[in-house]
């Protein structure tokens, strides 16, 4: 069951919890850790079938099961995420390359050449300040390989 | 002991070691992490009884030993904590909504139903940017279950 | 093999995957996570040896091979760090003043006194907000003792 | 799906396996230890959603998914348990102040002030006699979070 | 060197240390946890080889040596533990059927599904209350698997 | 600060949490599971100093430091946790020769011998039944090494 | 979902990567290591319901839920593997009798009991070399608990 | 410092210790499990830098630093390994369409998607029967992340 | 007691569990995987004690107690297990020059300075192919410190 | 199979490997470590049925099999460590009153109870300088519990 | 509450348990092992609070919360067990020169760059003979840090 | 790079830290625990390429990879630190005969046998009494396998 569709308003990264999805203030919008649950129905992406068939072809599903099934949880979520966090930005008249600084956790840096490479689809040509930590947990569950914390810079009166 | 009074001046969030509680920086405020220990005696809260009857009996305490020495330690620790940001933020100046945003460090995230319970009390209307992970350890010790760095927009010239 | 000379051109603190070293958004430079790598030749900060013999005797190298070889990796890597971050502001046009907030990841936070000896002498007056917690891992390998991640106000126009 | 409705005849917490779910001794009842699966379907109880909604609402469901998907397996499996042991006594002629003695099995005694809030639901007046400890495992998955025995008083004669 | 024979006196199942095997309290028997070691010599029962070829050959023993050194263990001990409650039952003048209650400790239990085939030979019929959950150890060694403590009722005057 | 007197109203062994310490059935008395806690204060006894100087003496302490500061803990809260049971049988009119089964709960099985040292002055002459095992906590904390609980029958019309 | 049926076309043991199933060589017929995996839909066997009725019957189910939770998983991986091999052998010409060597690697050697007994049923006159280890994962996923590979015997021009 | 060329001769994949790189016997020929260690120095593959620039920029170098060190072990230990499989093969008058079989032993499974990638590149026509299982350890070192060992069918009189 | 003894016919390495010690195919002999268990008794070789005085001479027993008891286990049960690849040859016509490969499964990788010792003494001319990994665990117990696999080529027609 | 009988001159504690028991130096005499393994068949002590009954009697047998199994091997090992120092250093014409230093390496320092319950019998006057810590193993093998390195001073021509 | 002062004669660094803190042997001295426990009242010393400000301030307190929290425990213990040394060896009339070696357990060999620092205090000349191990415990606690044995050679006659 | 060469004045084994290499104290001369650094270069001997090629031919280097790789560091490492003993106690006029007692520290105890066989080319007549243990670690890091201790009488006045 995918959980990607592209209606944007509906697909806002939202909280789990009970906290502001992102917070506007003066040029900068703050955005809330992302991990890759659906708002709507708190399912969490596991693997390249909770993100639709075009988005698995960009990032790299072979078709092969136990190749996808290794390399499918972080490189979805990474999409996932990544993916929310656009949104986002758009939702408040901004674009990627207006992200400033992105604040990453993997639970496994192992899994950050997989990351690597979803982030450069989304920063093709200036990319964010970026530091990135290995942590031992997040939430919601054991399942969540990676959230990403994004400082957006948007002078009010530019754009929208 | 109880580590609580309310004599605001005396009892800013105080970091632990050589650097400043806090800095402004043109229109924000930056804190510094803050964990729950009493800056002047440098005691570590470790549960109920060392945060004063009058919060203790807010963030929930039963009065049945085997619960309480469970749950008090996280619960009072994110009363303590958010009680200095309140404290620090109100003395530049500002109020709790003026929080942007929040990022949580916690020793163990089963822990963060307790602390959402907390956190409520002090964020009752519009909540801030937040982000949540679990690391491995905080200073001073290995008693610290949480440490919350918080992020304030007080322009200039509002307020005080 | 010494890492260290002082051809601040060369020698700013450089990601060592595709992001920005540093993000200027308005008043507000953002530095990405530092660690003790050298951005030329990937070699990683492992003790006195790489960080010339000036900053190893500033920062308190004893000529002990047992003492040095356990103290060394984090005092050169806290040295390291710093200095990478000081070029790094300087290069902007700022200075270790202006950076308002710390974001200090260790790997084992027993080395915080020997990091905290090393940060006096970055910081000899006002010191900036600061958080600290122990996290699992840091790329690029286990090598890795220590980021730190900075974020600078230099408003436009000051100083440069 | 829920596993919760209340028909008490066809929800009578029945073991899973070849043994008796009570027996009646002399004036005594002995229950076999509960654990959260329903007897019908083999679903064990994972939180909240498991339950109906009415019991959810009662035992503390808070619909931040982030906190319910911590706290909902104890609480959703206190109260199937605890209700599994109503259900079985009342089956019986007795009623939950019957109950004189609850060993109670935990896989996690941080858990305990979560099944004390419900045990307290259950038990508002007299209580019965208690054991607690934590074991290592419980049948038949390691979902079981939590395994309550309970012994009744229920002289032959009284009540039906 | 078996340890089994049939001498029902010799072989009432004895505690180890200082206490009674059973306790009678008006209609109840109440045995000790019994484990599987010969009260006589203290030699703890380790596979087929220490109970018999009857029992053996009854409970499963396949005659090959990877498959009865993995599965004996287990299969000997569930065997001799509850034919050690049922000498004790009969001594006082009791049948299995008698039994009530049985608690089950076991060391691991994915000795389950062996221990259940054994039990079915004790208890063709009607089946006693049961507990089981896994403990961390049991007395007097590491090669203890299973203990098993017995509830019988036994009303006075009735047999014997 | 010793946990001990003797005056035995105020020192039933109370349980810790929302339960009764005992409850009355029939002809039996069920006893909830004890541990080394002072129900008054909540202190837990951690060895020699908190039970009185003859009861230390009683049970083996050598004025070696080294020696009472291993051996302490286990042998204080054995005969903290027996004199508990004592107190209340006691308080409802039996003697220890009442008690007819004791399961013990220990969080180490190396500590059988001190125990058991211990509940040979409780026991003098008849024993009860007895079950041992091995768990892996208990609460209120992790000092916590031992739990028991007795069952004791008292047939209505005896003694008192 | 039951994975099995007996369409033998559909069903030969085929890889989950890029390798063949199996290659032919001369008079040898060399069998890529075979898992619990239905190669159509990648579903993993985890238990007695993914094999079909009529299978979980020949290999053991009880009917009892913790049992056959228990044994389920190694006994149906078994069953689908052994099968699988059957299916591969025969749809190139050969049978059962002609595997001359096996290699089963399992996560845990405490299954093999379960599994030897499966074996029997796909060999029951002569029986292949055979080497057994325990490795420490395979692939797809954590859930494969044995891989066998085989080498088959079938000289050119013999049978088909 | 590079260990590649091309010189034939002078690179079968030659073993470490005292037994054939190779066996052929009848149409067969067996190879010994292969890792990537350089016959003649006693150099173990470690990344890209081990391997030559074509074979890196072949298997996916992206000049990122933390990228590369992450996935260049495993990486330039598959090509290594592989490129050793065909000249050994070639030796013997063969090509990798003769490897009828490999079988390979990773240290880390979730090495898979890395290792079948490179794989691609030798075959990119017909695969060999393939097994796959993680060890806990291969000689000489831990720094081995794979072993492969093929079996070769090249009937005598063909090729050369 | 030792194993060892030269009688021929009653010392093929047989298996300990249902499957032939070796199955002949064409001009191929597959052997069973072997350990170190003597086939008649069961008994498990632990030490030089295990298998007669001159096989322990000729592979390194020195009689001193802590240094024989320490290379003892992993010396005999090599010098054991290849006797026994030896015996298997020989009863079907062959010698060992005609093992042409070898897969050794360690316990532990640091033993194959000694395995490789007694090797040589089985090979002194041309050695095999081979493969070496390190796996968790053998069959029948812990005890196995190395199973080798061995395949034979012995053409019909040729010696015997 | 009792260690233990008097005759001193075949007694003394010997070495397990090649070096000398005891070496005079000067006044002094340097004692080897010495564990409870006897000299002449590399037995280990292992428990009270290994020294002898009046020794066992002597340091505590209860005779209570669970309670002897846990406290046999320390206390008869302390005691067997002991007197061989005893008969050593009366070989050379001492007494344990000129034993001036003691250095006890214990595997689990929690025996330090049982252990100093012996020495007392062994230096029930004056008593020696003393070092006692805990190490990870001592030869011969994971059984020992205790080592003691003894050091007199015997200047010469004194006694004998 | 600081355990120092400096009246000698109470303050001989005593044992724990029943053995002499020094025996003088001819020339030399034998000290036992000292640890950081005050003789007098069993508390061990923990940090900078336990040994007077003066010590304190020599040995490196910054008055930094975070930081002394850190290395005052190693720091504390190094320079108490050392100054109990001295006060020994000044006791029978010896000077820190005349201690000839010393040998130093560690409960972490990280903290060695702290212990040298103060050792380097106490014997600013001519240093002892050194051994230096990690250990997994001491006596009497897991507080216990560091112990010290040191050997003297003080010829009769020569000073007091 | 070699570490050995035979210039005897500058190859005394010295210390790493601050601390004599040696003590001489009346008859005896106390050793410092040795381990194999070379004391000019702080190298550490990995294997058998750091101590010559004659040294490592004598212990018994062979040649092949696999088995040297795995035997050379503790064999080297023997060699080194023993031959360091000579050099320092022919050093002071004596011979290894001289040397009266050895601690030898281990990582790994099952490395004894390696060690013990280079003992003996040190000690080929009288052996010193020796004491033998495994510790957790050693200085200056863990590639450290050995650490030996050495005391040596010397009466003053016999050779020079």
């Amino acid at each position: 069951m995918a959980l990607s569709d592209d209606s944007t308003e509906s697909k806002l990264a939202q909280p789990l919890a009970r906290y502001a999805p992102y917070r506007r203030a003066g040029d900068f919008v703050f955005l809330s850790g992302i991990i890759a649950v659906d708002p709507a129905t708190g399912l969490i992406v596991k693997g390249f079938g909770d993100i639709g068939d075009e988005a698995a072809a960009l990032i790299g599903r072979t078709g092969e099961f136990s190749v996808d099934i290794k390399q499918g949880p972080i490189l979805a979520q990474s999409w996932y995420v990544l993916d929310g966090i656009r949104r986002t930005v758009e939702s408040v008249g901004g674009r990627m390359s207006d992200v400033q600084k992105l604040v990453q956790y993997f639970k496994n840096l192992d899994h950050f050449p997989y990351y690597s490479s979803v982030r450069k689809l989304f920063f093709p040509d200036v990319a964010p300040a970026s530091t990135v930590v290995q942590v031992s947990a997040m939430l919601p569950t054991d399942d969540i390989l990676i959230e990403v914390e994004a400082t957006v810079y948007l002078p009010t009166g530019t754009r929208v």
